[in-house]
């Protein structure tokens, strides 16, 4: 129960893509609290008793769905959002997947994998991954952004310098997120909801899975902000970095030869020390290892390095 | 003073740049624990009383200077070397600089800029940055690697398979660092110690410091490792992160480009909220903010983000 909040948009308020011509689900004034009711971002399509076959015969037309918009009363291009996220209310269901042509690493994972998680919704304790591992969880919202100004429909996958699917695993409770505004109105939507990821994100889903989401919307005005920024009130890795890391490296010129080098390393680490199979490691690190930049200055080579919390196999 | 050491290799026994060529400092059993005497990366040349006339009249041909090399018996190409970072003992003074045509936002910062940390070396407590921010401290070697198995001369600036100038801010007392041996007795050399830095070294320098390093040298047969690798024995960012971050993102479909602006958007905004003059800002960034790739699969567009620590101000 949101007791702050003075609308609901419910799940059947939800859009595809991004378009400012779009109709706002609610007209908001500024310092007002809304609760988002957002679907996974498999749209309902995947569920429980999802299989393989769920996956091969997925409507990629339905994917992602955002709850909103929300046009906040006197918004205009030049100002921001003020974005604060009060609370995450979890479905305690999610799912996992590598879908073929997708994620950092597509050209080495061409099957399609999926692994259904279940977790407490209320205790938030981590998740098993099967019989291999632990998943500490921390809910957030993959998909938050405004409309962008350029007319038409634009696709939901590519985040923008109005936000969108940017997938910040610290896109948690306690965050103030601010949005530079492009349209009249600013046109909020939130999706796209994961309960846990790793930096990077790299199979290319988190825990997919479906919940509430409570934001606090005020309005900035003449922010003149370049792109999405935020505030966390307090550290963002304490839920899982209590055992430490393991950690691999790229090492070379160019940063994204170098990420994919070290995530290919660790799935091989992974297989080799913990019996995983190579598709079930990669999906592990998408949900909860973190892709670093560790050094962009000494040239001619960069330093990568992803990071896996020991916890999960503790 | 190290109890468990059986070799000290001193500040003069040092090196510039890597070569399979050079004469071992010493010849170490699998299993020892040896002290390094590591220069600063000025190579002393930068001490208490350096000013931005010491910056221009640099010697760059006595640039990071590695202190071995370490001749580990029994290795051979294709086994690792396992290195336990046991203990560093710093000095208490250290620099960090703007060195022009070096550093992630060359372009925007020309003009050389120094900065002169002094920090108490046992308590390790946060060290003053002038009259604004104080920085947690957490030494680590910038630099530690293995002769390249290429015959010849080369440069110590980049890193590479056999690590060497990382500048991985987390290779820090009680780590353990694994190393691809590509030559006999691998040639361990370590230098370029840190009293802090940030995930990128954004500036191109850290807090730059001379340090005394105890490591634990093993010797894996046959470890046919690709890469460095490492593992952290607890959290790692606990002295900085308690107050939580202000963070700025970049994106588009060029993780560099979107580094640099995630980058150059936190300067920007310390200056604003700090009244920080820019060089200082990206100097301080340099030291204790940390680019982390938040998302690398949301074709085209990815997400870097830039993580500066609140408690920094507090």
């Amino acid at each position: 129960m949101c007791v702050a909040c003075t609308h609901t948009i419910h799940r059947a308020q939800s859009h595809f893509g991004w378009n400012r011509a779009f109709d706002p689900a609610i007209v908001a004034r500024s310092g007002e609290t809304i609760l988002f009711e957002c679907l996974d971002s498999s749209g309902g399509q995947i569920g429980a008793d999802a299989t393989l076959d769920t996956l091969a015969s997925l409507d990629f037309g339905r994917i992602n769905p955002v709850t909103g918009p929300v046009y906040v009363e006197g918004a205009e291009p030049g100002d921001a959002l003020k974005i604060t996220l009060n609370a995450f209310h979890p479905s305690g269901l999610g799912w996992t997947a590598n879908i073929p042509g997708f994620g950092l690493l597509a050209d080495q994972f061409k099957e399609p994998a999926l692994h259904v998680w279940t977790y407490d919704k209320n205790q938030m304790a981590p998740a098993a991954f099967g019989p291999k591992g632990r998943v500490p969880l921390k809910p957030f919202t993959g998909t938050i952004g405004l409309a962008p100004a350029e007319a038409g429909l634009h696709s939901v996958v590519p985040p923008r310098r109005v936000g969108g699917n940017m997938d910040i695993r610290d896109l948690t409770a306690g965050v103030t997120l601010y949005l530079p505004v492009e349209v009249e109105g600013g046109l909020l939507s939130i999706g796209d909801t994961h309960a846990a990821q790793g930096d990077g994100e790299v199979c290319g889903t988190a825990i997919e899975s479906r919940m509430d989401v409570e934001v606090k919307v005020e309005l900035v005005k003449d922010a003149r902000l370049a792109a999405p920024r935020f505030t966390t009130s307090g550290p963002v890795t304490r839920h899982l970095d209590g055992a430490g890391y393991e950690v691999t490296t790229g090492i070379g010129p160019d940063l994204m030869t170098a990420a994919r080098e070290a995530v290919s390393r660790m799935v091989d680490l992974l297989c080799a020390e913990h019996g995983l199979n190579p598709v079930d490691a990669y999906m592990l690190c998408s949900v909860c290892a973190d892709l670093r930049i560790s050094e962009i200055v000494d040239l001619p080579n960069w330093v990568v390095s992803f990071y896996f919390p020991r916890i999960v196999f503790e």
